[in-house]
């Protein structure tokens, strides 16, 4: 019983100090973005700076693009449970087609403020991960389709498309831009844009 | 004159070199990724299998993503010619959203067969470049959209969504797959999703 006590101990042990390492990671990254931006950080600068090995590095993120994926699923929580359960329309609570235009727009607005860490986190030397980039999206946007009424039609792929049109601009397209009143013109236009492809795919 | 006769001489071998080089560094590039596969091409092993220096791959491409992006738009080059030329419904004399959902079913096809390629060309570290990814398909779709009879709404955003509903999908979120006839199913499914999406945007 000892032995399998001990067993028992040291992963836990070991989880303890991963977590750690994992969120002295990310705070680090943190301050490496606000000081001297994305395109210094590197998987030997982290290293350095977090007086942490590289193994440790690399064996919390894999990449340098999994850095920025850390970054962007840690900024994605305090996301998740407004669309959880936080106040409607984002949250539970109003009509399913409004949730989704809802979705959209909180979606293109934390997209627009993390467009940097997002665009950085992804790297196509990388297998896409299982479950895709954007679980969430993908996964929230489903649910809400098959709470309306649209027809015969495939749900899930619609859901892939919709994130697409939801992502793709900002991921693949469409330069980020510094000055704050354009930055705030695109980001209206593309919830507006939003609103009415949703409009025109959930109509009648 | 004779000195302008000079000036103009020299640009033009310059010119001519750089494309010769150009020609010889897409050709190896695709030798090896029939050979070695996508993962093994990196500036380096570039330079070594060319023959040319590093130094010359670097201002050809960039960076490794450049590589494949320069391989990508050599396989495009086929494609924007059955769009702009090659037969209805995918070429011009077809309806407009006849064309659309022939576009849309050609790109996903060319998507599929390059799916490796497209992926490793993408490089979050490197700025959108201007004009997109993809200025075909955002040009193509503005294009026929604007003759579809759509009410009053943003067609350059529409555009935009509409192109990342398209490849979004299969540079963003689907694993590549390597047994054909699954991959036959998913080319099948994601063109039948895009005649579904495409139907309900643009009906009146």
């Amino acid at each position: 019983m000892k032995r399998t006590d001990l067993t028992w101990g040291a992963p836990q042990t070991e989880r303890a100090d991963a977590a750690r390492n994992r969120q002295h990671l990310i705070a680090t990254a943190r301050e490496m973005l606000a000081e001297v931006g994305a395109e210094r950080i590197t998987m030997d600068a982290l290293a350095e700076r977090s007086g942490l090995g590289k193994g440790t590095v690399f064996r919390r993120f894999g990449t340098r693009a999994g850095i920025f994926a850390a970054l962007l699923d840690d900024g994605e929580r305090a996301f998740q449970e407004l669309v959880l359960a936080g106040p409607p329309p984002l949250g539970p609570g109003a009509p399913p087609f409004d949730r989704l235009v809802a979705y959209g727009q909180a979606r293109i607005r934390f997209l627009m403020e993390h467009q940097e860490i997002a665009r950085a986190a992804l790297d196509g030397r990388q297998p896409i991960p299982a479950g895709a980039q954007t679980p969430l999206s993908q996964t929230h946007i489903r649910m809400l389709l098959g709470q309306i009424d649209l027809g015969p039609t495939n749900l899930d792929l619609l859901a892939v498309q919709l994130t697409g049109a939801l992502d793709g601009p900002l991921l693949l397209y469409m330069q980020p831009t510094a000055e704050a009143p354009l930055s705030q013109r695109v980001e209206l236009l593309l919830s507006e844009s939003w609103h009415d492809l949703v409009r025109r795919v959930c109509r009648p």
